[in-house]
C-alpha cells in the first residue's frame, strides 16, 4: 500500500487494496466538474475509510424499481444494488414505514404483535427444522451473533470461510472476512478455502466443482481437528458472491456442507445475498442447495434498505447461547423495521418476484452469451436468477483475468448510464445484481450498453 | 443461575442475571388476560435471548410525545424510553423519513449532499478538535468500531470501563460491557472500576466524588502501565446510567478524563444516553464536564429510533485506523437515515428541548424530593435535566439498596400507567429518562402514581 496527505492533512489511501476495483482516487479528482468536486472534497470529514465509487462518481438523487437518476436529471439502469430488493423506493414499502413510524417505534420489550406475525411469516419460508428467530439491525450483526452462537453450541472455535468472503463488519466478523485479510488480522483458528471457480474447474455440477470443494472443505477440517482448536463450522454465501460468483447447479456443494455436519460442525447460511429469491430457483440459496443449515442470517435486503437484519435458528443451537448469554438487541424487531420487513415479503410474492427472476434472469445471460461472440473479453457468463457474473478475461484461452479491461469497461458502463460494479480476487467479474424490479424489457438496453463499451475498449 | 425447561422443550431462565430486575418470567403467565398471556408464548419463536418488561406485559400500540396506549386504548405516561428522543411519532421526522424514503435509499458510494449537511451539522455541535465522523446503524457498530480506533491510535489493547457499564452487544463491545460479565467473558485485558457513587460517597463535586473516582481511575491505569497489557484508554457513558445515574456536578470527573490522556489513553465517550440535549446543561454528555474526547459514539436516539448511528473522532485518532483498515458500513449515512437525523436535530433546535430539558428536569427532581418527606423509601433524587435517577433504599440510615421495594413499585406505576424501569448494581435506581417531550404539566400525574404506589407499598 502507499499512502499520501492531502492538503488538509489528511492521510488518504491512493493505490490499496482497500482502494480495490471500482473506487474513486483523489488524483481523479481534477477532471470532474465543480459540484462533483465539490462534494468529493466534502467528503473529508467522513476521513479515510469511506469508499466511493467510480474515477467519475455518481451523485443518485431519486430511484424507481431498477431505475435511478442523477442530480442533472439523467437516469440510470442500476444493476447493482441488492439492498432496495424489490426496486427503489417502492411505494408499499414506504406506506408500511411511513404508517408504523406515525404510529409508534419502539423496542421488544413490549409485547407487540407485529414481530410474531412477521416472525411466523418468515420462519414459513424456511425448513421446518429452523423455528426460531432473533431480530438485529445489519447483516453484521447478524453474523457476529451468530458466530458466537455456532461456537457456544459446537464448543469449538475454529471456522471456515472462503477465500474472498465478506460477512461484514465488526471486529469478530471482520477477523472471519478473508476479503479484509491484506488490512485486517484475521481469527487465528480461521481456516480459509478457495471457492468452487465453475469456470476453471470447468463445471457446476456437484460431481465437478461440488466435489473439488468437498476435497478442500474435508481438507480444512482435518487440519483443524488436527490442530485442536475445535471446529465450529462453516460460514457461507453460497452464491459466493465476493469470491466472483459462483452458483453452480443446485445441490452443487451439498456434500461439502453434509460434511460439516457429519464433522459436528455448524453452517451459518449467510443469505444476504441470495436470499428473498435473488436466484428464482429457491427463496434461499442454501435451499438450492438441498442443504438444512443451523442459522441463517440476513441483511438490509430483507427491508428493502429499512436496517432491519435477522438470525434463524434450529432451536437446539441456539438454545445453548440464548439461555446462557446475555444478547440485547432491543429495537431490532421493533415496528417499524418488521413493517418494512413484511412489505417486502408482501410484494415478493404478490409479484412474483422470485419466478421473475428466474426468468428474466435466464433471458439476460443468454443476451449475454450472445454478446459473447462479439467480444473475446467475455470470458463466462454464470448464475441463477438475478444474480450474474459476467467475467472478463485478457485472454480466453488461458482464462487470464482481465482486472484492467473490467475495471475500465466500469468506467465505459457507468458513461452510458449503467451502475454496476466488479468482485472476484482480480476484481474481474462483473456483478449484475439488480433490484428484482429488473425487467426483460430492460436487457436490450444492457446488453446495447455492453457491446457500445467493450467496442469503445476494443475487447 | 437457574434453567427450567417448558413444554415445547425450549430452556428457558428462570431466575438469572440475564433477568435481572425488571423481567417477565414464565411463572408469572398464569394471571395474565388471554391476549397478554397469549402473545408471551407466542414469544418463544423469539428463542431465550428476547427480554420482556414487567410481570404483567404491556402492548404498545401509539405514542405520541411522552405518552403511549395500550391495545385496548389505556393511556401511559412514558418515563422510559429515550430513543424516542424528541417524542413518539414526532410527525417531522416521520415525514422526513417518508420523504426520503419514496425518493432514494442508497449507500455512501454514491454521492448525496445530505449525509455531508448533516455530517456538518453534527460535528457543529461539537468541539473544533472534533471534526471527523463516521456513519453506523447501530450504538454497538459505533463502538465496535471506536475500540478498534483506540486500539489502533495508541497500540494498546486495554480498556477502562466502570462496573455496570453497557455499551453494546457485539463480541467486542460485549466483552468491554461489564454489566455483562455474570454471562459473558470480558475482555481479559479489560479493567473494571466502580462509578462514583454520589449518594453514598455523599458528594457531587469534583474535589469530592470526582477526586474518589480519579483515584479508581488512576489505580486502573497503574495496574495496565504494570501488566504491560499497553494502555488504550476509558470508554465512558458520563451519565453512568447502567451505573445507577450519577451526573454530579458539572466537571465532576474531568480530573479522571484528563489523566487518561496524560497517561496516553484515548476517551470515547459513549453519549447513547446522555447526548442530544439530555441534559439539559450541554449538548453532549463530555461537555458538561468541560472535556475534550477523543472519539464519541451515539446510537438510535439520533434518529428518534430510526437506526443510525455514528462515532466523531479527532482526525489524528481516526487517522491510524481508517488510512490502514478496511472498514466498510456502506449503508450507514444512507440519505434515509440521514434525513431522520437531521430533522431530530432540527426539532431539538426548534422546540428548545435542551433548554426545557433543563427547567423541566429541575421541577422533576424538586418535585421527587419533596415527595421523599412523605415516603422514607426515596434516598435519593439526583440527575441533570431530563434524566432523574431516584434510588429507592430499604434503610434511608446505611442507605441499603430497596432492591425488592423498586422492582414492586415499578409493577405498582406501571398499573397506574406510568413506564419505567430500574437500573444500578442492586436495580433500584428508578431510572427516569422520559422523551424530551416530557413537559412540566406532565410532573404532577407521576409524583400522584409514585405517591400511590409507595403508600400501597407501605413505603
Amino acid at each position: 500500500m502507499e499512502w499520501h496527505t492531502d492538503d488538509d492533512g489528511t492521510t488518504m489511501a491512493s493505490t490499496a487494496s482497500i482502494l480495490d476495483g471500482n473506487s474513486f482516487k483523489a488524483e481523479d479528482a481534477d477532471g470532474l466538474d465543480p459540484r462533483t468536486r465539490a462534494l468529493t472534497e466534502r467528503r473529508r470529514v467522513l476521513g479515510s475509510a469511506y469508499r466511493l465509487f467510480y474515477r467519475h462518481p455518481v451523485e443518485l438523487v431519486r430511484g424507481r424499481g431498477a431505475h435511478a437518476w442523477d442530480a442533472e436529471g439523467n437516469e440510470y439502469l442500476d444493476l447493482y444494488n441488492n439492498v432496495p430488493s424489490v426496486g427503489h423506493a417502492h411505494p408499499r414499502v414506504v406506506e408500511a414505514v411511513a404508517r408504523q413510524m406515525s404510529e409508534l417505534n419502539t423496542h421488544t420489550r413490549y409485547l407487540h404483535p407485529a414481530v410474531l406475525d412477521y416472525a411466523d411469516d418468515l420462519l414459513s419460508t424456511m425448513p421446518d427444522e429452523i423455528d426460531r428467530v432473533m431480530f438485529v439491525c445489519t447483516g453484521s450483526e447478524a453474523n457476529d451473533l451468530a458466530l458466537r452462537v455456532g461456537r457456544e453450541f459446537t464448543g469449538g472455535s475454529a471456522w471456515i470461510a472462503t477465500s474472498e468472503a465478506y460477512h461484514g463488519n465488526t471486529a469478530l466478523v471482520s477477523a472471519h472476512s478473508p476479503s479484509l485479510r491484506n488490512g485486517e488480522e484475521m481469527d487465528p483458528t480461521l481456516r480459509i478455502v478457495d471457492p468452487p471457480d465453475t469456470y476453471r474447474l470447468g463445471s457446476e455440477t456437484a460431481d465437478g466443482a461440488g466435489s473439488w470443494w468437498l476435497t478442500r472443505v474435508a481438507e480444512a477440517i482435518a487440519e483443524i481437528e488436527s490442530s485442536g482448536d475445535g471446529f465450529a463450522g462453516l460460514i457461507l454465501d453460497s452464491s459466493f458472491s465476493s469470491d466472483g460468483i459462483f452458483l453452480g447447479e443446485p445441490g452443487m456443494i451439498r456434500a461439502a456442507l453434509d460434511l460439516v455436519h457429519a464433522h459436528g460442525g455448524v453452517v451459518i447460511a449467510d443469505e444476504v445475498q441470495p436470499g428473498f429469491g435473488r436466484t428464482g430457483e429457491a427463496f434461499w440459496g442454501f435451499d438450492r442447495h438441498g442443504f438444512v443449515p443451523d442459522l441463517v442470517t440476513t441483511g438490509k435486503p430483507m427491508g428493502n434498505g429499512f436496517p432491519i437484519a435477522a438470525m434463524a435458528a434450529r432451536r437446539e443451537v441456539l438454545d445453548a447461547f440464548a439461555t446462557r448469554r446475555p444478547y440485547f438487541n432491543t429495537f431490532g424487531g421493533n415496528p417499524v423495521a418488521v413493517s418494512a420487513a413484511q412489505a417486502v415479503l408482501d410484494v415478493l410474492r404478490d409479484e412474483g418476484l422470485q419466478a421473475r427472476a428466474l426468468s428474466v434472469g435466464a433471458q439476460l445471460r443468454d443476451a449475454l452469451r450472445d454478446l459473447g461472440h462479439a467480444h473475446p473479453a467475455i470470458g463466462d457468463v454464470r448464475g441463477s436468477g438475478q444474480y450474474t457474473g459476467l467475467e472478463i478475461v485478457a485472454d480466453r484461452e488461458t482464462k487470464e483475468p482481465g482486472t484492467g479491461i473490467a475495471l475500465d469497461l466500469l468506467e465505459e458502463l457507468r458513461d452510458r448510464r449503467v451502475l454496476t460494479s466488479v468482485c472476484g480476487p482480480n476484481n474481474s467479474v462483473l456483478k449484475l445484481r439488480p433490484p428484482l424490479a429488473f425487467e426483460a424489457g430492460d436487457i436490450p438496453r444492457l446488453v446495447e450498453a455492453l457491446d457500445g463499451s467493450l467496442t469503445a475498449l476494443g475487447v
